[in-house]
């Protein structure tokens, strides 16, 4: 086991600093220039080799000498969220969406901290090559909240312009006690698909149903029965979940609408799970369409988000050493959670182990309100320590575990 | 205009043994030997040729000279009820059906008012030669209860064996003022068409519904969403019912069944409407099994009924008759009724004009009470009179509006 | 009978003329300014008196010696709808929407065909004051086609105003040969209800459906369960229509939406069945919210046409004058129309009979083709003959039919 | 850690002498009293005191000095199953149903392993008291199959009789690899609870629905909307079914029945999970009846298994025993199943920990076959060896890891 590389307090004050640069200056994903910049930037000064990857996303290559090769991702991202933590440091950035709308910008999600901490982490282990071996790739990725970015770095080339690593690492911040980590066996997250149908009725008089094929009618006993899907055909032991977030059709009371449309956001752990629910939806949708003797519906894929699955070994190892330095009490064993990451993406080409965890963000006293502000929520604000140390320490301990050198 | 034909005391008197015989001596359908042998007899004591058709059907053919052929026709089944109306000529008489069960049976639909009120009608007309010219075919039918009778009278070769009618006529006793005629224009009863739909699943133990096609949910979204034929597929100006009267399926509560059965009745006067509604029962059943995953369910008809349609002209050739006969204020337009009858089935193949009417059996201070005893009720007894007056009055009438000769 | 008051040549060309300048400067709803004001000028002028009533509505009263009071109703408004007929006269009028929206107004509904046709049979009426004796209202009423006009007249005390009559009559142009017209006994149109019903449900996150109260499943679940209304809770000889026209929730395919609101439309000809229908909607409203342990939902009423029953002996009357008038060929029993009128409002508070009947608009070959312009289309275009003098000539024989001189 | 106690080849053989006679005379649910005699005869054979309770259970109370007290369960009744599995020793035994039936019954589910594992283990301590110290409390328990029997041992004062164990213990055999055991965290079974739920509606003729209540569209509509329960009212990461597995209704296709039935099965491991959808079904069942205008149905309870629940610590310890007496690779962490016990009724009025796991029956040949006979099929037969060494062994090895003295 290596010995441990400390975070001096000078170190906390730069991470700080980093920190709210840029939480103050947050950007809507794949527009993430100003973040990049900062970060390119702050590498280079540690002398870590960079190249820009997936148009924002920027990767880092620490060589040190013989020895594995290990990646960690940082998310870099920000959301259309207005702001109203009252931090000295709060956002009143905007950003312009692809409709061209401009909207307020904030870092509701924490990828703030979660760049921080692996700029940290970086300069740390940079500075400690006489502790380590071999090579480490750090990852800071635009675009995880669309789904988009993990895929645009893999299609930019990332695994042949980086050497291929052994593991990867990645973490988010949550709520949870700030000083502590929360991992799982399995599946720390799900899968997530989204999509839009589209359905085609036939219009007439609202007097005259029998000249129409009523797509409001149709779209009712669709979503009446695709709740059947996790109810009879998910195993009751597996999670998944079918929600119709959107539907809607018609003008006016008395017409009939010629269409109607609804969306609807798919989760689950696992990929057989997931395959069961999609496929059932298409059943269904066709079947229910065919019942109201109507047209196929039209099905268009919004998102979708890939699976992520802790190594049973892999996790075991970084629990370890998290252990070791944070404190046995500190690493918790946790419950995966119903949210999405497209941190899988960038796993997946490779075919190697990942590890998956989270860090809290919040002081006990916040904890034991009844309600916490939670990520995506303007209110949304991690205290900066200890959960920035932490997320920089696990990141180092995570890193070493795997290329460290026994002293 | 012939002039009246009048019913004596005495024929009265003697209508009044038939009934009662009838009555006590019930038969189910197609078993209708002793009746059939009490018309017989009756008929042939009147001097007109008979001959049996269908099995227990009887028909007689009156022939006087050069004219018009008519059609009368009375059913003559009954059913299995147990009676309870008191009557001292009730009935104890039992049947077996197909099934070998024994059970109580009934005059319960009027059958044997019908019978006796055409017998008294035959021999009126039978006495009365001067007053008519041409041809009386009187159409005694077995099983009417069953939808069997007329379409086995037609099989048997009825209209080969018998003169072909210009009209033929049909009356059904009902709940209304005993005394009263109630006709319709249009069609007087529905279509009817009854299924038996048999799903078929999969087992599995209720623990594990993913193993399973759960052919009890798979009813229920069956059963939901046909509901939707009458609501929105159907003109509103129309008349469509489909009820599902029995669905049964499952041994055990922990257990999934591995098929489950439901039977439907489905009730229409227009031919087109009825056309729609199989059609879309059809498209439904097999659509939600899609929807399910499940095979395509069997469907097997149990029963047809046909339409009855009342030609405009000799509907009102009719009214005018039993007007003159028995007061304007006794033939009353009435509403279609929802149920049905076989009768459309003997004039179908020939392509003839009907009419069909009903009379009514109940005095005005049975008509005041909250609930009547109606066909099919064990308590269902029209008063003998002036109901068997005017059902045999009508029947005269009617085939003198065809036959009768000018004064 | 009245001697027939005859169409002149120049009084149909007049006809032409008010129809075409009506056609040309159609009005929205209660806003029927310029057409009340050319409708005030074209009654003075024949000599009748005429007052203002509920706003834009025009009341002429023409008195003629002792005898009967008859009212006849023509509407006056038009429909924001962009006209596409092509005509030399087509509207290129806009108007103003509650709301402000300024939009394009068509008479595309007929109404001006109503008033040309009136128009010309009070013209006609006062200049052969010989041939009849008693008074007529001529009542010309805005805002037909948002319920609101009948209603705001006689709130504007048009029946404090106007003598009261004996009988009210109206018609309406309709697809159908041009030159007939169409009668009903009972019910010529529906009732008919709006509503807007606002589901109240619980946030959360698409994931988390534990955690919410799903405002689309309810919505899907009552818009399923209402569909038993029509084809369980009605008589199948009634007709009855529940149509959802509209139904919208959700802003985002992963969020469950607090609430969701969706618009409906009910039809019916007997009060008995809209009574039944109404009370089966809130039931079952309310039932559907507590499955879901919803708060009950809020219901708000948006309009409601109130019914039209047409007496069946003044129905018989005007058919007579009307055949007399027309030949008996042009005066054909139809079938009531699931369409509504706000006619009712007007008769409704001095419970007097009335009769409301239908005129074509369309050529023979109109009707031959496959799909014709009915009301409400952009290319609704009724030919201005016969259409025009069926108008006019049956308004004043059934007036006459009422106050008319024997010869 | 205590010495081994070792399972000689002589008691294997008895044992498996045991077994066959178990298996060969399997008895019906709370009438095992030919088993109960055998297995109290053998247990008095051991030295061990005895007493009945709860009707047919018995209970071996051994005492051994100072030291903790520990408890046992193992079950002892049949199934109604006609046994064919062809083994030499099958079933011929027949028994009396509540109602009467006679029926053929087989040890369907294993429960002669139980028994027979169970009374080896008490000889094998019972001749080994040097290596213990305490008391061992032996449960052979009836009725477990209809969930009555653990009640009725409780009820019939089992912990006044017994001295209170500071832990429980039981095993069931499983389809798994023949000498393994497979132990879970948490629950191991589910709870689960049955109802008969009663429908009144109102009966009518089918072609007048408008007059009934039709309890058949009311069940379907139930039973779709109670697929939300699980859908959408329970955490996605916790485990609930409802199977509706029987639904009865109607005796003819023409008519509306006047009630309906339908039987449920509801399964969850945690108590909130459960309490959350019987609460729901309860909500649901009583507003969908609002909804269909009908009396609120009646809800009967059939049955009621309780949860079972491994105390944390208690099954860390068992497992590290298990692992040292049977090899590390023979101790498998498995899945939770959907299957339940009423085990926990035995536990629960005395609140100390339980530990409750599954011993596999199945040699590795037979694992590979596409299905394998589970409990509950008249195939159903465990391999003798090594499954009943393997569940001796463990009850031994389970009891001195709580009363076994150090070498």
């Amino acid at each position: 086991m290596p010995a441990p590389v400390l975070l001096t307090d000078e170190q906390r004050t730069r991470m700080h600093d980093l920190y709210r640069q840029l939480h103050e200056h947050p950007e809507l994903s794949m527009q993430e220039h100003r973040t990049a910049a900062l970060v390119q930037a702050e590498l280079e000064q540690c002398g870590i080799d960079t190249f820009s990857c997936g148009g924002t996303g920027v990767v880092g290559v620490l060589r040190n000498g013989e020895g594995p090769v290990v990646a960690f991702r940082a998310d870099i991202d920000a959301l259309p969220i207005k702001e109203d933590t009252g931090l000295p440091f709060a956002s009143t950035a905007t950003g312009t969406l692809a409709d061209g709308t401009e909207v307020p910008v904030m870092h509701g999600c924490g990828h703030d901290a979660h760049a921080a901490a692996l700029l940290t982490a970086a300069r740390l282990l940079a500075g400690a090559k006489d502790r380590w071996a071999g090579t480490i790739v750090f990852i800071f990725q635009p675009g995880e909240e669309t789904g988009a970015g993990a895929r645009a770095m893999v299609e930019d080339g990332l695994w042949e312009k980086a050497p291929k690593p052994e593991v990867v690492f990645g973490q988010h911040v949550m709520p949870g006690l700030a000083g502590t980590v929360q991992y799982v066996h399995g599946h720390p997250m799900t899968q997530a698909d989204s999509w839009k149908v589209t359905l085609h009725g036939r219009q007439s008089h609202g007097s005259q149903p029998q000249d129409s094929i009523d797509p409001i009618v149709l779209g009712a006993h669709i979503i009446t029965r695709i709740q059947t899907i996790v109810s009879r055909e998910v195993d009751p032991r597996r999670s998944a979940v079918v929600t119709v977030g959107t539907f809607h059709g018609g003008l006016k009371e008395n017409i009939i609408p010629s269409s109607a449309e609804f969306t609807l956001n798919v989760r689950a752990f696992d990929e057989s799970v997931r395959d069961t629910v999609l496929g059932a939806l298409r059943r269904i949708i066709k079947a229910e369409a065919d019942a109201s003797n109507a047209p196929e519906p039209t099905i268009e894929v919004l998102s979708s988000f890939p699976p992520n699955l802790n190594d049973r070994q892999a996790t075991d190892d970084v629990v370890k050493a998290l252990r070791q330095e944070l404190g046995e009490a500190s690493v918790i064993e946790g419950e995966p959670v119903m949210a999405s990451e497209d941190f899988g993406h960038l796993v997946e080409p490779i075919c190697v182990p990942s590890v998956f965890w989270f860090f809290g963000g919040h002081p006990a006293e916040t904890l034991a309100a009844e309600r916490i502000p939670v990520n995506h929520s303007p209110l949304f604000a991690p205290v900066m320590e200890p959960t920035l140390s932490t997320g920089a320490r696990a990141a180092v301990a995570a890193i070493l575990s795997k290329v460290g050198l026994e002293r």
